[in-house]
């Protein structure tokens, strides 16, 4: 039995570039070390949750994983909430937050209170409490955001936001979506009245304002979702699992999945991140565990900025970096893929699918000798993201037969 | 976002052809304008309905527009019904129906009552009636060809056949397949015996046998079927919705899943249709609707005839139409692929897949640069019918992210 590491490159797909003459960034790269795995191992387009979805790293990567998305995906909050290190528990009521800046009237004037994460840590800390037997957990995110996460009896995602969605718009009352959300909803805007009283009588504002912030005067809360049971990833896989990534959903998915997660501050989830540290940690790892998830995001930051150029550069960096994977090789189950496209030409992601290859010694072949959209459509798979764990597991010789 | 242009090419795959040294007429075909958007797009091969089945027209195109035909799809009577004119409405019950020829002993003498339509108009309006509260429409449509619709409360389409399927037998009295038929079935006889007193009474049958023609003087009907509340179009998938077509069993379809029909008396539904008119038509809607189907019906016609030359000759004559494409796929997304294989070697329907293209610009592109059953081969999709327009939505801008 071999070892897996599953690389996925976030937002890896793309479409036509002029600046490249119609070709990818991908394509236009230069990446002799993935080209020459694609030249060894098995290749194909993988249909990210499924042909012409266009998924979120979320739903991809639970998908990958082999948790259906459609049975425990249940909105961005909780993986948001795990990713900023709360320590979610499956039946947690968890929101995506804004700290923003509201007026006396109630009346939202930023929702994002400056874009500045200045004394947020220390605000989050303050407004995490006990009310009527909820506990209600705050935690700091980049920059003005934030999650938030209610634990306790009879609590039920069925509740609206607080957020208006646009400034200039008066904060909103949480209302109940059902008869089960009503306890939810009443002691949360008992906790929103009450943290809001702390907010603005907060040493931290008084701070903020003295650098020119605006204030943090205001958790806006959106999208309840409950934290999901996930089937623990090495009880049903048999595999004792890592996960070296710089970006909280990530992490979050895979803390849920009983994962052990492997950052450092090199890993930043952005284009600068230390690619090398990551593919040398997750090597190291692989000694001692079966399974290793690396994330590298950074592609995905330059196809959401609409930047060929540095989408390029960046996919080159990481090639770089996969000089090592060679020999590893030999003895491990390596895959390469993306968890979705994210084109250039559209600064968003898309329900294209992306390249996926597969090496290991003696692993099947095929004619492709380079790993990108184009090429990697000669290759023998076309695989729904839902199926790789089934493949990386019959590579790695550890599947069961089914049958005689 | 972009509009979609659908274009169904009925019966479009084919098997090797001797006549064509073993290639089918659509790679044999001379087809500039299908191959450049191939080279432009993104190809593959589409299941119809699912990998190996034998699909038929309607449920190919319920399929391709998203509707599952294992849940909506409740025999050919409705379709043909509203494709024959009658607006059906969900509830009814439809068969299909011939005009047959019986003799004083109630025998089938002939099946097709002399495949002629003389005054076979007359006679549907003349037996269409209501009994017991139950309304009886009846439709002619081509040759010997009708529709029966019974419309009421309590009415199930658990009822056996009056059509022996054969001449020489006798016309069967409707049976109950279950108990709840048997209102059904009982009403049903009380109105074939009173339809059939009036036909043969009829001066329309007289005017038949002044010209040698049999006389229609039984309704023999088949495969009863309830119609199916298909959900609207334009709230499924958030598209104003047009269709062009010839043939009453897509027009009917298209109207049941709400979309509005646009045909002229160009458009036949036959290998002689005025396919320019067709598309100009088409690309007119493209304005005015976000998505327009378009069927094609020769190529089935010739695959049917076993008549491979003409089949070559009806998508050369297809291919100079699409000429016009190529301009309107800048703005729009177009896909052009079939609903079914129809071999010349067969004369049927075949379980083969089709090929599909897809093309906007800016698009995925692949190896690609040929339009037929084996070059499309080489393309990056092997999509389902009931995944097309999903993967027609992300091409078009129009998806909603799933996750993060």
């Amino acid at each position: 039995m071999k070892n897996i590491l599953l690389i996925v490159i976030d937002g890896l797909g793309d479409r036509p570039n002029a600046i490249f003459n119609g070709l990818t960034a991908l394509e236009y790269a230069y990446t002799p070390n993935m080209d020459r795995l694609a030249g060894m191992g098995t290749n194909g387009l993988m249909y990210p949750v499924d042909i012409g979805v266009v998924a979120g790293s979320d739903t991809s990567h639970l998908s990958i994983l082999g948790y259906d998305p459609s049975l425990v995906y249940t909105g961005r909050g909780p993986f948001e909430a795990m990713g900023l290190g709360i320590n979610v528990k499956p039946g947690d009521i968890a929101f995506r937050a804004n700290f923003a800046t509201v007026d006396p009237s109630g009346t939202v004037t930023d929702r994002r209170a400056g874009r500045s994460s200045m004394e947020t840590g220390k605000l989050a800390r303050e407004i995490s409490m006990n009310i009527d037997g909820i506990d209600f957990l705050v935690k700091e995110g980049v920059e003005h955001r934030a999650a938030l996460v209610m634990r306790g009896k009879d609590l039920s995602p069925d509740v609206s936001d607080s957020d208006p969605h646009s400034a200039g718009a008066r904060v909103k009352r949480i209302e109940a979506k059902s008869e089960s959300g009503k306890f939810t909803a009443g002691v949360l805007n008992k906790y929103l009245d009450t943290a809001r009283k702390i907010l603005r009588e907060s040493p931290s504002n008084s701070k903020r304002k003295q650098h020119g912030l605006p204030e943090a005067n205001e958790l806006l809360i959106r999208g309840a979702g409950i934290v999901p049971e996930l089937q623990d990833f090495s009880s049903k896989f048999g595999l004792k699992a890592a996960c070296v990534a710089g970006v909280p959903i990530i992490t979050g998915i895979a803390s849920l999945a009983g994962m052990e997660i492997h950052k450092n501050e090199r890993m930043t989830g952005t284009v600068n991140s230390d690619f090398d540290a990551k593919i040398s940690t997750a090597l190291d790892l692989l000694g001692k565990y079966d399974f290793v998830l690396v994330n590298i995001k950074g592609p995905d930051v330059a196809g959401h900025d609409r930047n060929p150029v540095l989408k390029k550069e960046v996919i080159e960096r990481i090639d770089k970096a996969f000089e090592r994977l060679i020999p590893a090789g030999s003895g491990n189950v390596i895959c390469i893929t993306g968890d979705h496209s994210t084109p250039c030409s559209v600064g968003e992601h898309s329900g294209d699918p992306v390249p996926i290859l597969l090496y290991t010694e003696g692993c099947r072949r095929d004619r492709v000798n380079a790993f990108n959209e184009v090429a990697s459509a000669d290759g023998s798979l076309r695989i729904k993201s839902g199926e790789v764990m089934r493949y990386l597991m019959q590579m790695s010789d550890r599947s069961e037969k089914y049958g005689a």
